[in-house]
């Protein structure tokens, strides 16, 4: 063998071992541009939401989208780890309704009402329960009437702000109707009520129920579902014209907590591999649709971040690791065990990326750093700027779904910036499916947290740990 | 008593026998005016879809229908007949179903398919039947593989051309997929199909399966369903991978036929009472919403004609009758009813007017008058134009579900000209409900069908009997 053979054998075998390449904007556009040129992450999208489809944690969805995201990362070459974690396991019955009295009903009439349980539901009687509704705009309505709750149905007719959405502030929008989901129905429980609807969080008009968590206690399971737009107008519709009752049967079950697993793959660093940049959304989903937007393209996304560096034959400084989180929608016990097995390594992990804002068109970043640390994605900001993706928009906490256990050790967050604006038109619904999400706006998606993954697995200076925003 | 006064009580006695007012356009902007200004009409498409919904023929809900806007014609006045008609009487049943084997399938898993059962489907068992399902894209290729279709279940798999919806060419569009809803299982059934789904005909994606009638005949009664289009894509994207099978339970019944009724109501003519001009709407609707589009707005809007014609204290020349047609989804025997009865008296129907294409914003009129007819309504068109309602569109015929005997018969036929872009969103789903009409468009839908009754019931050359178009 000769010197020069000899000397480029070396080279190859001791590749993972020598220093990365420096972290030029080059090779950061070469990272950018192969995701942008690649569908390999939208296949691995149609694989999860067609072949597996809902995931609900516990289910076997859940599980066999553990086994196929592992398989996919072990064929990728990563070192997968199955992490345990225990889950909740509520299983969805028999769901329906109709109003049964109503002022100008004609005889023998009743009206269906559109909806679905919400997760965390308990169960009426197998054959229903029947009961007055109570109609509210708001919970001062609720303490005003607090009175009249207890033996009824209350429904909370709180409306989606769907222009605010359209003005780029979905996540508000979102959250006042969740809260509303979220606590409505606990509040209820506290003062007797038979049963809880809200109505649908969500923009669109097409009789669709949106499920969700719910914050009921083991101990005040009363039933609790989501009902359509449509039929929350027509209870309050109804409701004007004087009293309305309506039959309500849901039968889910609260089984007991099951086995679960985060799906941990690491793309090992070289000179700094015990530093860790995260990259992940999560795999579980709700039930009635198939998870395209949520959280398959975060999946998707982070899969395709592993995939690229896997094709372009690059090994960053730090250790990437995508986690697949389980439990999201439901208990965000996955987060929990990650924090529990992982909690003393904190101080190792760069930065902490999660999609989970759906498969629309990205605009670039959302970042939970100090005001200091702005100025040392200037590069990344310049890489991502060519396709559209070039704000960075700094943010106090992100607060998503899996990563806010992180953010209160200090770990910087980051998240897509998307535009959301008909996300909550399908959001926890039947219509989340494969055909939602644009294998363009996907490309898009993984160029940009296939950027921020490669750029801060070789920055020079970190951002550090996230005191408040004002630092 | 006075000579002015015994001439003013005269007056008032005689006002019907007298001549009415002339065609003049003073009158006829009168018409329109308040039409502009009321929403009686929507009053009453909030009456009928919220206290009786769904109201598919032989139905309780099309029972209360029929008295509910018989009580409504009674108390403006008008001379009210329910003229007998024996309808189908099909009823919905259980309907689910999942795909069970598919290339890639995790053991135990199966994916859930949106889907609805066609009026005329005939019943799986009980506990569903299984069976290899063959996506085709159209009849050719039907004719292709029509080997295959033994025993296996047939998905036309064809689109909705939303784009030429927008092009305000919905009619067409529409026609295309409802072509496939009406002859596909039929001829999936002529070859031996264990059954036959259609994707749903509607330009919207909110897996919302759209129903409808199908062309089965009694012997041929396969099961025969519409899938979401979500569910159709899922089954052409599996069925590339390889095989594919259904498990379909659908368990429809058809009963024998029932009693129901045409509602029709009479505001008398003066001079020629004997002559008509029939307004109308269909009263019954799919089962699956409740009707508001398809064709609650018909109904509201005919109503709102009579409504109107009375608050002005207006009686025409001619007799203007309203028709609320029974059975115009899956059957057509009240047309069939009316022209049995009054088949003799078309040469006395000097037009006919059917509003069915929902409640979308109305720019004009749609006609089937000879070319020599035409320029006889230029003096509507004035009036109709300050709303943005002065297009007159000739077309040879109409067709619309309840007149098209009547054009057999040459009775020149008239139908709102409705911007139907989204109108095939909600057609024939859940989501048909009254939160989707607004009320200025139904306001305005109103003025378009008085003002053009009232014309014509005034017009000194009426358009006469309609041959060709080319006339």
């Amino acid at each position: 063998m000769s010197r020069l053979a000899l000397a480029s054998l070396l080279a190859v075998l001791m590749a993972p071992a020598i220093a990365a390449p420096a972290n030029d904007a080059a090779t950061l556009n070469r990272v950018r541009d192969h995701a942008m040129q690649s569908d390999w992450a939208y296949q691995r999208l149609e694989d999860l939401t067609d072949l597996v489809g809902p995931r609900l944690s516990g289910s076997a969805g859940a599980a066999a989208a553990v086994e196929q995201v592992a398989a996919t990362l072990r064929a990728l070459g990563a070192r997968v780890t199955l992490q345990p974690v225990k889950v909740p396991h509520w299983v969805r019955g028999e769901e329906k309704a109709e109003l049964v009295e109503y002022v100008g009903r004609p005889a023998g009439l009743s009206q269906r009402v559109a909806l679905t349980a919400l997760g965390g539901s308990g169960a009426t009687p197998a054959a229903g329960l029947t009961a007055a509704l109570l109609v509210l705009n708001n919970f001062d309505e609720l303490e005003a009437r607090k009175a009249e709750v207890k033996g009824r149905i209350v429904l909370f007719n709180v409306p989606f702000d769907q222009w605010q959405a359209e003005r780029g502030l979905a996540g508000p929008a979102y959250g006042h109707g969740a809260g509303y989901r979220f606590m409505g129905p606990r509040r209820a429980a506290e003062l007797g009520a038979a049963a809880a609807l809200v109505r649908s969080v969500g923009g669109a008009d097409f009789r669709l129920p949106h499920t969700g968590a719910t914050g009921l206690a083991p101990e005040q399971r009363i039933p609790a579902a989501a009902v359509s737009t449509e039929d929350a107008l027509l209870m309050a519709r109804l409701a004007r014209r004087g009293p309305l009752a309506m039959h309500l049967t849901l039968t889910p079950q609260t089984l007991p907590d099951a086995d679960s697993f985060n799906v941990i793959a690491d793309w090992p660093g070289t000179d700094k591999a015990d530093e860790v940049v995260l990259v992940s959304g999560h795999l579980d989903s709700w039930d009635l649709g198939t998870g395209a937007h949520d959280d398959g393209t975060g999946i998707a996304g982070a899969l395709g971040v592993l995939h690229t560096l896997r094709e372009l034959g690059l090994h960053g400084r730090r250790t990437i690791r995508m986690v697949a989180w389980m439990n999201e929608e439901n208990g965000g016990r996955g987060a929990q065990a990650y924090q529990t097995a992982f909690g003393a390594q904190m101080g190792k992990h760069v930065g902490a990326i999660e999609s989970d804002g759906g498969g629309g068109h990205p605009f670039g970043l959302m970042a939970s750093v100090s005001a200091r640390a702005e100025k040392l994605f200037k590069p990344l900001q310049a890489a991502l700027q060519p396709i559209g993706a070039g704000v960075f928009r700094r943010e106090e906490r992100l607060q998503t779904g899996d990563l806010h256990l992180m953010e209160d050790a200090g770990v910087p967050s980051f998240e897509p910036l998307i535009d959301t604006s008909t996300y909550f038109h399908y959001h926890h619904t039947a219509a989340d499916t494969f055909d939602k999400v644009s294998p363009d706006a996907l490309r898009r998606h993984v160029a940009v947290m296939a950027s921020l993954a490669w750029f801060m697995a070789n920055m020079d200076e970190t951002p550090g740990r996230v005191p408040a925003l004002a630092d």
